[in-house]
């Protein structure tokens, strides 16, 4: 949680309208940024991931919260920081992995290269909002419904079989290594919305997702376990449900939007007038405080 | 020239129009785009440099980029991570420094912040081409003239004086720490040209700014020694003249300019026909091809 106290000092210190949400919004430019870092050793080992697949993840994170805004990504720079005994093969797979996750649609424009005791890489993508709304975790209101794209937990079930020394099921390793962004869902909401609404990814997990919305937007979602989309792999884990609701890393989304409008995607709950999350699972309910989530956040990253 | 090689490497893998220049143009969206990476120990001395110094630099090395092209500072995002140990009065501190450097004409409107071993900070900035024409290192043209502005070698004097933990002379030390964008300069060349220029910052060295527009726009810059502007203090050190010409991170700045354009700054010299830098040097004519300056940079960080 050290990271969340350290974004309110930023923001009192800042005092800035746009840090909030993971894309900052600039109207006078009709673009959206955002900015990831990815450090070896804290979001990666460089044992466990090729460089193309390291390439491929720092780019598609940062489509994946441009996306979630609700505008087109367009440009990225790449800024990476390499150990000495990294070679020009590394730097080859490196940005064949980053230019992969641009899918035909983005576009790496810059950046920067320079030595470093460990492997860090960040990202700064820029999408075009081309008129469409863009989304705000603060959007949520009474009466929306919540729709989820993406499977949940195969990420963090994935990195678990990789940390064992494990190569299958491929789906979970692949869902750690090469998560996609869910860039046609984003569009297909942004363009047929047409009042405010709330939209974030699920990078660091579904609760915190649902939670973040909930709590920003002063309401209560109220959630059904058995709507959200999961892979059936996932159950070999005793904790398949934590994994589903707490794990990161999946890069699904969460868009919280009126019930008339149709975006054919899977509906897991409402919102209704209260605060948090209330998790409808094996018959009960159970109801989530922004402090439940951050407790049991942090005692699951604490477990592994 | 490690780097060097790896800008090739990346240039071939990405085979995009935009990698060359310290900023990218996005003439669709009327920006320019930069970022860089700054590592502990590789980039600064956690003991030799405060929070405030370090976010104060951090963004004033982007901001120097984005006035370089021409383009007018508007926003930043900040990707910092930091070692278990930084609490959140180094976080204060650090923004505060970075507030600071955006002098009331850019903002820092997003970013990312992280744990890592080392403290990594990547900054990227946004600037408004605002009908301005935007400067390319292969815009140099015969009968143009060298201007500069900033003064040259005193960063990399600061910093051999750090070094050694001297604490003056006080402007050396401050031009390491605390370098300036020169906005101003940037500013009224860029509203006042009206063909094709280039411009650079010195973030590498007067002599790689003056070798890069050289070999890019292939052509020969001829520039006298007497006319760069330095701070007399920087005698005391044997190879004084070596620091002006090749010390880094002064984040002065060399534009290449039409000879009727009148941006009332000192001209170091001028462009003739041939390759690379003729230097005028105790009245003897010095040559500097790519290689030499290349070769040159290297045995100068080597020695150091």
């Amino acid at each position: 949680m050290r990271e969340k106290d350290f974004i309110s000092i930023i923001k009192s210190t800042l005092d800035s309208e746009y840090i909030g949400d993971d894309c900052a919004y600039l109207k006078d430019l009709g673009i959206v940024v955002t900015q990831d870092n990815l450090v070896e050793d804290v979001h990666f080992l460089r044992n466990s991931i090729t460089p193309f697949q390291l390439g491929y993840k720092s780019v598609m994170v940062n489509i994946s919260d441009v996306c979630a805004s609700g505008a087109a990504i367009k440009y990225l720079t790449v800024g990476l920081s390499v150990p000495d005994n990294v070679d020009g093969n590394f730097i080859k797979e490196f940005y064949e992995g980053a230019k992969t996750a641009c899918g035909g649609f983005a576009e790496i424009v810059g950046g920067d290269v320079t030595s470093s005791d460990k492997i860090f890489v960040s990202v700064c993508a820029i999408g075009k909002t081309q008129g469409c709304k863009i989304s705000s975790r603060k959007n949520a209101k009474t009466g929306y419904k919540v729709v989820v794209s993406g499977v949940h937990g195969s990420s963090s079930a994935g990195l678990k079989l990789i940390l064992n020394g494990k190569k299958e099921p491929e789906n979970l390793i692949k869902a750690h290594l090469m998560p996609k962004a869910q860039v046609e869902f984003c569009r297909q909401i942004a363009q047929n919305v047409s009042v405010d609404y709330a939209m974030m990814d699920t990078s660091d997990g579904l609760m915190d997702a649902l939670s973040t919305i909930a709590n920003e937007s002063g309401v209560l979602l109220e959630i059904n376990f058995d709507k959200i989309p999961y892979d059936d792999a996932i159950k070999q884990f005793d904790d398949w449900q934590n994994l589903i609701l707490f794990g990161g890393e999946d890069y699904g989304i969460i868009a919280v939007v009126p019930e008339s409008l149709d975006c054919g995607e899977t509906v897991i709950g409402r919102v209704k007038d209260g605060l948090g999350v209330d998790l409808i699972l094996n018959g009960k309910v159970l109801h989530y405080s922004k402090k439940d989530v951050e407790e049991k956040i942090f005692n699951h990253f604490k477990k592994d």
